[in-house]
């Protein structure tokens, strides 16, 4: 079936920019010509694709279309460069991250590939292990995860080990752990957990009990808040090296048990396409990685 | 309708904890009781109210009676804890909270409230323009928020204000606003946002050129990613003063234009109930409140 490129670009820029009015102002037509495009493009494939919502986003049926309508605009926004052609475009890399990379070695990686005025960026927030979803999805064109099986149409290449020590403040320490780190201690002692997706306590406990325990568990998705409230005692929980090295060596975070560490491999999944920007990404990933990221 | 609590408790368990295998450890029951006092459940109101993916999530009809589950495991534990009954049980505050706050003055609020070992936190990441709809939709019990509107049920206190900027670069300064900030170099100089609910750049822009503009955006939901990304020249954006008042002052940071910040004044909405837990947040929330944020 052949599809109306007017009409994809119509969709695509409603998801990326979240709202009619943001896509007609960035398309330069009006809000109704995106509603009429989309309302063509919905009937033309008989499935609604936009969530009409605050922010739009796209429906199960419209992430499939949306990868398709992204690697045409990249596509597209190469060849007119190359033939120097039309005027100078701008392309969007939408890429999901792990909370702790954008926290800590990924932001110079875009500083770095953002030095082409011609690259924006779409960061999404996703947990390592998740992260290949988005992929899936065709949400993203590129995502750092824990994953090294390639999803579909992906290239995947190794950036290094992410290493995470389970810490907590010595006044915690004293509190909880005074008889020593044990299935008995930390089945009481309260533990932060970034969200519903990160197993990285849990994998601690289980390495140290051989089981799985229930403490009182804080969930806290912010990597800065929950290295301070680790610091203020509320709880003991994982994080990575490169946030917390001076806090390890002020004394001001200790590790529940020295040198027992959980690695995270990360890796840099992204889709087979020959685009410039998305090339020029994975370069600077890789190079912003090398230097920051454990080599195994 | 009168509701089996059993079935209530298995319901909120398995939302709170985000799988069925969780909340079956830590009711101490088995993964088919769970499974089996949920389906009851569903069948009782006729509604499906677990979205069964990982995590687990409810579903709309899930939201509204969540709500109603918490509220009843609240007031019990309270009630218990009164009478001196039954083992010593914690309650989890589930709290809507923006970025900016979490990554400043939250963290510390949440220390205060937590020495109180029987209380746990259940930290939603929200835009502060959008935190009241998990208010609405039962998700969280309190909420910092900018909308003062009390949410059917809530109570509303003044926080302060949390003071933006617009910032950059040096360098990015002279490559973009070399001949001043102004409708046109402002629709070409790439705009750093947080995520889709991110209006404070767009307001800046209208306050200064009385339009929208459509610069290249940077979407980038991550605190002090975004405040990196900054310095390192990616695109201007607000960021709270409590995050950059260090850069300002090394000059690493400096504003778009000076004294022109958008000030956002924050609320405090919190459920109108009984429990000493939530009285105990709200009063370390406006004490931190108080110091941190500017008062008007």
């Amino acid at each position: 079936m052949q599809l109306d490129s007017a009409q994809l670009n119509a969709f695509s820029a409603v998801i990326d920019e979240g709202s009619f009015e943001r896509a007609a102002a960035v398309l330069h037509i009006t809000r109704s010509a995106v509603s009429q495009r989309i309302k063509l493009l919905e009937e033309r494939v008989g499935q609604v694709l936009v969530r009409r919502a605050t922010p739009c986003t796209a429906t199960e049926a419209g992430q499939a279309l949306y990868r398709h309508a992204r690697e045409i605009a990249l596509s597209e926004a190469d060849a007119l460069a190359a033939i120097g052609g039309g005027p100078r475009s701008t392309t969007r890399l939408a890429i999901g991250v792990n909370a702790d990379s954008l926290a800590t070695w990924f932001p110079a990686a875009m500083a770095q590939a953002g030095e082409d005025p011609s690259i924006t960026f779409d960061i999404h927030v996703e947990d390592q292990d998740h992260s290949a979803n988005l992929l899936r999805e065709g949400r993203v064109m590129a995502a750092v995860t824990a994953d090294p099986q390639p999803v579909q149409g992906c290239q995947v290449l190794p950036l290094g080990t992410l290493r995470y020590r389970a810490l907590a403040s010595p006044a915690f320490m004293q509190r909880f752990f005074a008889t020593g780190v044990t299935a008995t201690t930390l089945a009481r002692a309260p533990m932060l957990v970034f969200n519903r997706k990160d197993a990285l306590q849990e994998r601690f406990v289980r390495r140290i009990t051989r089981r799985a325990l229930t403490p009182p568990v804080h969930w806290l998705p912010e990597a800065h808040a929950f290295v301070k409230a680790t610091q203020a005692g509320l709880g003991w929980g994982m994080a990575p090296d490169l946030m917390v090295a001076g806090h390890l060596h002020a004394g001001t975070l200790v590790e529940l048990i020295a040198g027992k560490p959980v690695d995270v491999p990360l890796y840099w999944q992204y889709w087979r396409l020959n685009v410039q920007a998305l090339a020029r990404m994975t370069a600077a990933v890789q190079a912003t990685a090398h230097s920051a990221l454990l080599r195994r």
